[in-house]
């Protein structure tokens, strides 16, 4: 299966992005005419979809593992790290032409720190995130974690095994085009792109 | 399969739950020694677990479509409405000892004209909101909605398809026990429990 991805800045996002998704919101899935929309939707369709490439084990209690791991990210990471950073960061500025709030901005870096440990736990116990073998766990933890390394926010020195994780993560063929990733008007760290870090 | 509830106060939550969910969040489904965390690794264990009561529809499609609803009440009615209005209901009262901030409140309030709105609209098209049959998005959205209606705060009457289809789940057996929940200190609406409200 071949994508192509179209970038929209989430601060300024066309008016048919309504039209596609209700909730106003990305990522939105377009093939043959179909419209999904969400990450969630979206990962477990394709997951349904394709039978070659897959992101979820079969075991359904490491499938109900994996999940549980995808919504930490998505939701806990999310809220305790992701949006404290990132969104006093990046969109604060592009979308309000404001300054991060250094207070919440600590609170952010402050929790990075117990997500890490936490990583560098399972990482200790597991090949991957979620088990054995790469899954969607992964994808996702490695994705929220992308856009704070390009801050250089990421204090991976503390924490070898999560460090070795991201670097695995890194060398894959399919990290290639998000070390590429650019927000305009923001530099990426120094070692954002380098396999070795 | 015949489960066990076991209540526990989200803001007073026993350390055993760190044990079973290192998140420290509910819900948490045990069955035969194994742990599984989170609505949305739970929601999809059951599905996968049993076959014979199905929520989620056969085609692929609709799948997403039904996962897409349920990330928009998970996530977005969670965000602009459940949070702002029983939170500071609920929570900020017995954690804190807090009366609700009168502004947040009228944000939920405001916000939940809109969601009422899409959910007339889907009803208007659908038997229910994630197709013709019933799913785990009416599921989803019921469970949000409950709280809010045990509270008085849901403005039925200007939304008549999305009454038709509270009253609809409101009348299934699976819904009973959720008519008898009651939050200690606080008295449900007087039409809580009533199937005609």
């Amino acid at each position: 299966m071949l994508f192509v991805l179209k970038d929209e800045e989430p601060w300024n996002l066309p008016a048919d992005v309504f039209k596609l998704n209700p909730a106003g919101e990305l990522p939105i899935f377009l093939s043959d005419g179909n419209v999904v929309a969400g990450n969630y939707a979206i990962s477990e369709y394709l997951e349904e979809l394709n039978q070659e490439i897959r992101l979820m084990p079969e075991d359904i209690k490491q499938r109900a593992e994996v999940r549980r791991l995808i919504a930490w990210f998505d939701e806990k990471f999310y809220r305790e790290v992701y949006r404290n950073i990132v969104y006093e960061k990046v969109h604060k500025r592009f979308a309000k032409g404001l300054a991060p709030d250094s207070k919440i901005l600590k609170i952010g870096l402050n929790n990075l720190n117990f997500h890490l440990e936490y990583i560098d736990w399972l990482i200790e116990r597991r090949n991957y995130l979620g088990g054995e073998e790469l899954t969607m766990a992964d994808i996702t933890a490695a994705a929220h974690l992308s856009i704070i390394d390009y801050l250089g926010d990421v204090p991976w020195e503390g924490y070898r095994n999560a460090k070795i994780w991201y670097s695995k993560m890194k060398s894959r063929p399919s990290f290639k085009d998000i070390l590429k990733d650019n927000i305009k008007g923001i530099l990426p760290a120094k070692h954002y792109a380098d396999l070795d870090f």
